[in-house]
């Protein structure tokens, strides 16, 4: 079923054991939404309020939330409400007319990254970042060629979807993208920064061979749907440089690792040493607030701004702006990328003594609060174990605790809780997850 | 000029004349936005503030708003702005989570709409319920092609760039695109509907005989970029048919005419007495936050619903819903498609009577608060007067009035306020426009 291809989808055929509001909720839902949409766990979810880490249901139940990463810095974080408010009621323009906050929020964005990157282009969505990263590429290239990760996700516009082949087999990836395998240490024998750049270097062959040329080499940072690969760090410079040399660009998808939730820097490719020629970001930027970015070297604009012209009619207006300005202000104020490493490590080292009793944990990886345990069926052949996972991710949800699975196995928990994640909600998720481990 | 292809856009090869705040401003703005972003006058606006139809400079004067659609009911309209607050301090996730504000959304949005309308999507931007709309007309047709008109602008999406001709030569349009003239009965001796139609055949034909087939019709059923093009009512129903009978789908672009402000109706399609396939939706949807949407067919979605999902982060969020639904309370509340229809004929007859005082108002047309005025070189020959349509543009706004130009011939003044507009401002606008023109 391509509707069980989404991992940790509810499946509306089994509504039946569903209390009667709940059950209702979703009968609205597929009326009015249609079929396209999907709910997350056997037992959807109807929240009604969050604060920090927590989220409630109608009934006033707490679930600890160890997965949303849009409200990075905590649910309905004072700071960035009270900005959204007062901007709210002050004025809502666009960029056709001047205004400081968009400047002040560019000019602090290209503060946080290498001196190479010099302009920022503000749209809504990460979705529209990537596909205007595309048409860049495009245009810089003269190339139509993709490479991507086989389970990578990028976005849903059209030109993105085509290169976003964790949609499943539903949605065609286009003939001028390739798809090559993720630097899977846990499942391969020798250097994955070496494999992987090898694989670029194939792909981008094969594409020059089809006639399409590398225009881009794209990737998440941290490869989070394709399971969550951090380590080592800069194992990722080796791909970027066989993609350049193959005439391509390199774009860091930092909507899933950036502002700080590596706990290493601000920005995921920051990890592996990388000067990306377009950075994107979105989802956290605004915590909640529809906001996004992309981040170009200047010269790869020059093309483009001649030819063409650009413009979001709410990207980068000044509530967005406020925002995303506030979310820097808090990042700053309480040192979170700090915190993301002190917080992510000791969360990291608990996984790993339950790896020590619990042996089908067969891996615990991620770089600070964004992390990967990979469930099997035995440490010998490391097969992955979907149903475990599934087990796993619904008994969490049984005991208000939040998180998700991806990978192609379906079984690598992903595990990325707002940053004001504290160890004793680490604690928290940990003595859950042991109890469902030992009843699963 | 590529940046001169875009009308009332400031060139910033004539910064000299400006005060050093504002050139201060302009050069951050292309240091750390670069080249791709415009901005509108000979001499830029820098608001700090707007309340109802007025914007204020950071001098404190006050502008009158004409045209900025996007906070229709007014800038910082107090109930969309308390219910964006508190919504954001209270819950903001996504619509993998059961929530009532995006199903209310939902079902008070199909109730505006034929009974055959009866899923809606929700998106972030108008550039993206187009990139969907486009997405599903392909899986529905098994074609790719889509006929747009001369000037038309659906949004920046790689995919949606190439059928947005507006964005000029710099932007080409896809091999699977054909482009047909809009539906202008002043520059035509005869009947319109019957023209266009002939177009859209012709165009099908094209397509079919290039192998892309005819996936989709999209038209902004105003016509905002090509000129403003609303009468006689019905007109466009003759080119759907042809759309139709050629295998394509009719989307309904209704960005630009839709939530009330054509004064016929909620929507501008319904002036033509037609039943959309999909209908796209932006701009006015939240009053200034990001929201969009597109509303289909149920038949248009089941195999989409099958084959892919759907996913936007930002989509349809708690705080989306919670503003689009204030939305629709203060339209119907303040009965605001009833006062565009009042002050709109309002407006227009004021704009007759200065046409019979200036013989270079060639036209004066519109629907409710979208309003097109064409500014001739003379009567007999109907030639475009771009030069006294910059003076126009430009003189209002020494007058603190803003509005804009559209059209091939950048003659077309556009005027689309705030809804919040009274006759008093008519007034206003009516009796500098008539001193401009006086002077001009």
């Amino acid at each position: 079923m391509n509707r069980m291809s989404m991992i940790n989808a509810f499946d509306p055929t089994r509504s039946d054991a569903l209390d009667p509001t709940t059950r209702s909720l979703i009968e609205r839902r597929l009326r009015v939404l249609g079929p396209a949409y999907r709910l997350f766990y056997e037992e959807p979810l109807h929240l009604v309020r969050g604060e920090g880490v927590w989220l409630y249901d109608a009934n006033g139940a707490a679930y600890l939330d160890a997965y949303n990463n849009v409200a990075s810095l905590g649910h309905a974080q004072p700071d960035v409400v009270r900005a959204i408010s007062e901007q709210s009621a002050t004025l809502v323009t666009h960029t056709r007319y001047l205004h400081e906050g968009i400047l002040r929020l560019a000019e602090r964005l290209l503060a946080t990254m290498p001196a190479e990157m010099g302009h920022v282009m503000l749209t809504c969505t990460g979705s529209e970042a990537n596909d205007l990263a595309y048409r860049l590429a495009r245009t810089v290239t003269g190339n139509r060629g993709v490479i991507v990760t086989n389970l990578a996700y990028h976005g849903v516009t059209q030109a993105v979807a085509e290169f976003s082949p964790s949609l499943g087999a539903g949605v065609p990836i286009g003939n001028h993208v390739r798809v090559i395998p993720p630097p899977d240490a846990y499942h391969s024998d020798g250097d994955v920064a070496t494999q992987f750049a090898q694989s670029v270097t194939a792909a981008a062959a094969d594409l020059s061979a089809a006639g399409h040329g590398l225009a881009m080499f794209i990737v998440d940072s941290i490869f989070s749907s394709d399971g969550v690969y951090a380590d080592p760090p800069g194992f990722l410079a080796p791909a970027v440089a066989a993609a350049r040399a193959a005439g391509g660009i390199y774009v860091a998808d930092e909507v899933q690792p950036g502002f700080g939730r590596t706990g290493a820097a601000m920005w995921g490719f920051e990890r592996h040493g990388l000067i990306p020629d377009l950075v994107t970001m979105g989802k956290p930027m605004g915590n909640g607030y529809p906001v996004a970015a992309l981040v170009a070297q200047p010269r790869h604009l020059e093309k483009f701004g001649r030819d063409a012209r650009y413009f979001n009619t709410f990207g980068g207006n000044p509530v967005a702006a406020a925002a995303a300005n506030a979310v820097l202000d808090v990042i700053e104020r309480e040192h979170l990328i700090r915190h993301a490493a002190e917080v992510g490590a000791y969360l990291l080292k608990g996984l790993s003594e339950l790896a020590d009793r619990h042996p089908r944990i067969g891996d615990v990886r991620g770089a600070g609060l964004f992390v990967g345990a990979e469930l099997v069926q035995d440490r010998a052949s490391r097969e992955p174990d979907r149903d475990l996972a599934t087990q796993v991710v619904n008994g969490l949800r049984q005991r208000r605790i939040l998180l998700s699975a991806s990978g192609p196995g379906g079984n690598i928990l992903k595990i990325r809780p707002p940053l004001a994640f504290q160890r004793p909600h680490a604690d928290t998720l940990l003595s859950a997850l042991d109890e469902v481990l030992t009843l699963g």
